[in-house]
């Protein structure tokens, strides 16, 4: 599992008085990366390939400006061409948000999705946990 | 259903040279904005009793800078305090991005949920659409 | 002069209740698509040889959620390889920001800047305005 | 002088494959959270009596993703009723973007201006440097 810090920016707040939902989006994108280095260890761009297929956020309470967010990042499935992150967003021992995204392998070049290189799977395996039941 | 048409911000775009996934997330909120008018005419902040529980979406084909981008907005269920919303996003005739957004009626004052009240109710109605079976 | 309009979006207000200032960095970006459209028709951004070297904004008055702003363009100032654009944003009818923008002129391969192209200056110069004195 | 680290997140990046300028915005604004917490130590929002009266920056290199970015913070004036800002970004040993806010001493349930308070104004004092000269 990984886990990432941030702190909420003020524009990152809403008319509400809290973080905005769509902020979230975002953060859990920035918990990806270090998924992402597995996959383009010197971060360029052009070797990154993986789309993004899906992503679903539970929103479990109000983010509050001034108090930072742990973002927890895991493996919870892995498939022939595609896998499961799972996120969790907690704020000050509470839990705020929690949220999946799915990523496919991406052959930018042919256009087309194929199956995990054999040495991605194994480092995806590294951080696989067991299955969430809700 | 509602129809909201946006067009992509060059800031919108990231380094794929599409827009990023994670400003879809903001498009379908601003496309919710009809549904929010039912809640709170005058746009008050302070008179929107909604608070958003749940998101997802399904990336289906990349976003390109310099079109148009049609979102659709239709309610797909109604429960005793919260509806689903169902969004499409479009360009050039192609579906690009399709997702839910969960919102439950709650009073701020109490700080808990509570029946949708049945003026609002009778609006969504008018914006059911059937349940996608996928 | 060039005349965008732009709706607020709920997450581009921040808890002051009112647009995020640094949301209109974003809008004036957004203001300036027609003078790109100048120097990439197509819009493909491999065309687009500009890059930002300065922007300046003076915030009048707050932006409210829930009415329009209207995004104002025009051409202060050319100078040999670079230009200056003149933004304002109002809202129901008084003037809320104004700003400018500092454009190069720059090749992307060679990695240096150049003189503006004529047929893109005199482009330019249709749009000119009396430089502001404040 | 203040100083914060940012990462560049992958939604900040643009279709030039760099940090969007607009960004940099935002990443001043969160530079500038040391100087509220001076005027509002609890970060509660509604103690907050500032209000952004004008930015400018000067971009200087283009910001790349996967380094660390060092956000500088300093005061270069202070008046009667407001102060400015002075703030860099540097990246990999390069200053990639320099800035100015002014910030004004603002008193939201008057509705105006007012002067800085004694106690704020010794503060910001310690971290005033020398003028800019260019």
């Amino acid at each position: 599992m990984f886990t990432t810090t941030v702190m909420p920016r003020f524009y990152e707040t809403d008319a509400f008085g809290h973080v905005n939902n769509t902020v979230v989006t975002g953060w859990f994108e920035t918990a990806r990366e270090p998924i992402f280095r597995i996959f383009a260890p010197s971060m360029e761009v052009g070797e990154l390939s993986l789309i993004l297929a899906r992503i679903e956020i539970d929103f479990v309470a109000q983010i509050h400006y001034g108090h930072e967010v742990t973002l927890t990042t895991a493996i919870e499935k892995i498939g022939n061409s595609s896998f499961t992150v799972l996120h969790e967003a907690w704020q000050q021992g509470r839990k705020a948000a929690s949220g999946r995204a799915v990523q496919v392998y991406f052959d930018f070049e042919t256009e087309s999705s194929g199956p995990l290189p054999e040495h991605d799977r194994a480092r995806l395996e590294e951080h696989l946990v067991a299955e969430s039941k809700e």
